[in-house]
């Protein structure tokens, strides 16, 4: 029995998350995109029509993360099917939330479901992987928890290998994000082509330390951790109010504090739902102090990833 | 009571284990360096006497492991004491097997006890880092499991902030000592300077989740993530027969092999001691074929560090 229509929500994810560029990544609750999959007698996949985004995603399937990732899960299914898509956006774009990756693995999750299901979750990786190549380069570390939940690690992305990872218990992550957009691509040049071995040495134990943390259920580890040497010291000028944001998250009991994704969101993770409270209330301070508003997203840092609605 | 003379052993160690350059070690069972401090009424410390090293050592206490991490032990404990050493090595020089690191770790826990162990042996971690700063750079990849056993991450050098992390039930290492040296100096400078971002995203990707395979007593991923992309290949050549080596331990169904240390020694992980033998047999095999003598070392992968004899 196939169903005519399937709607899908898939939640934000705070990618890079820390030292883990390229290759940590979280899901958050309550905020993502929504997109639902109809079957259709028109050959290809068609967006019908896009809400939220205030007309500036673009319509073109080859374009259009939620098509792409659709498209590509007909191919990896080996089913031929006219798709029609609707797509909800419930996230600003260009703020480090995973906005292109949740709208990616909502359409995954939705055109999988439509077909009965012939995908196991993390096979709905790789087809999120080719979306997110058309708008942000090969990487998995949005796609994976917006498909899987909880933090995950990519070790590899051409094979998908992905592990999720335990979450401390009670562990609360505060997202802010000011009002000033940061393409991926501006944030991604600020890069440097290269790291000195010694940065590498340095970024490799925080990020194996980190995980360590995790399953050891050390906060103190995980503080510690938090911090990415390479990635973050090269992107924070490039965000107005955000050292003094972070400092502000640190100051206020924060376990750590960085950069989501490729900004200008900024996270920080913290031991109990109270302790973010404080924390969020002194990071949005530190933004209004350099002149920008925000807005403030408190979610535990173990949620469910994409999933019918 | 002070007890007049302290006898202790410290093993040897595979560090830049697998990815983790600078950042992994693992201590080995029975081979290591032997080393007794007794106090004595002259100041200062004094190496009286090396055997097993062919007259190579030096004697003078600021340019030998044993006598700088002694020397560091009693500033860091601010005893001021006469110490006289006497060293066994055990270990050759050279070959990866964490020579200098063991003469320190033995010096520097047979030091401490001396004292009536005033210091925590993870104390002992950083004047053993001092010890391995005068032949071959600040770092703690063998002088950690030298002390503590087992496998043990290195976060942080300065300060020293280490972390020990679970090994997989049954896992056996094969240690292949192929009979040619390479120079720890010679090993530092085949390496790059600086690594591509790309490089560094996927290094610290594999010593992640080489980490997270350890928790999760996962075999199959333990085998993924022991590749390293960077620092491996780059020493491979100026070791003969190491990759043949290498090619045939994986090939005889070895979970992952490489460099041990800065080499020449090549290390097999393995899933069983049975395992190991086949392993250990298709390795000196392969660097005989490249007319090179070997001597072979299985030991379980979670041995004690250092102790008393």
């Amino acid at each position: 029995m196939s169903e005519s229509v399937v709607r899908a929500f898939a939640p934000a994810t705070v990618a890079n998350l820390g030292p883990g560029f390229d290759v940590l990544g979280l899901a958050v609750q309550s905020i993502g995109d929504t997109v639902s999959v109809s079957r259709s007698k028109v050959p290809g996949v068609r967006i019908l029509e896009i809400t939220g985004d205030d007309g500036v995603l673009p319509k073109d399937p080859a374009k259009n993360t939620a098509a792409v990732a659709a498209r590509a899960v007909l191919d990896v299914a080996g089913i031929e099917s006219g798709l029609e898509i609707h797509i909800e956006k419930g996230l600003p774009l260009c703020s480090g939330l995973g906005s292109s990756a949740a709208s990616a693995a909502a359409a995954a999750f939705a055109t999988n479901a439509l077909l009965g299901s012939p995908l196991r979750k993390a096979e709905l990786i790789a087809p999120c992987v080719e979306a997110e190549a058309v708008v942000s380069g090969r990487h998995a570390d949005n796609v994976a928890p917006a498909l899987l939940g909880g933090l995950v690690l990519v070790r590899h992305v051409d094979p998908v290998d992905v592990i999720r990872l335990p979450v401390p218990e009670g562990l609360t992550i505060v997202l802010v994000t000011p009002s000033c957009a940061l393409p991926t691509k501006e944030a991604r040049e600020a890069l440097p082509a290269a790291v000195e071995m010694s940065s590498m040495v340095t970024h490799s134990a925080q990020l194996a330390a980190l995980v360590s943390a995790c399953y050891a259920n050390d906060l103190s580890l995980l503080s510690r951790s938090l911090v990415d040497p390479v990635v973050t010291p090269a992107r924070l000028p490039l965000i107005p109010g955000a050292s003094r944001s972070i400092d502000a998250a640190l100051g206020a009991g924060a376990l750590g504090a960085s950069i989501s994704g490729a900004g200008p969101s900024i996270f920080a993770l913290c031991r109990s739902a109270r302790s973010a409270d404080r924390v969020a209330h002194v990071m949005t301070e530190a933004f209004l102090d350099a002149g920008l508003e925000s807005s403030v997203h408190i979610s535990p840092a173990d949620c469910p990833g994409a999933r019918r609605v």
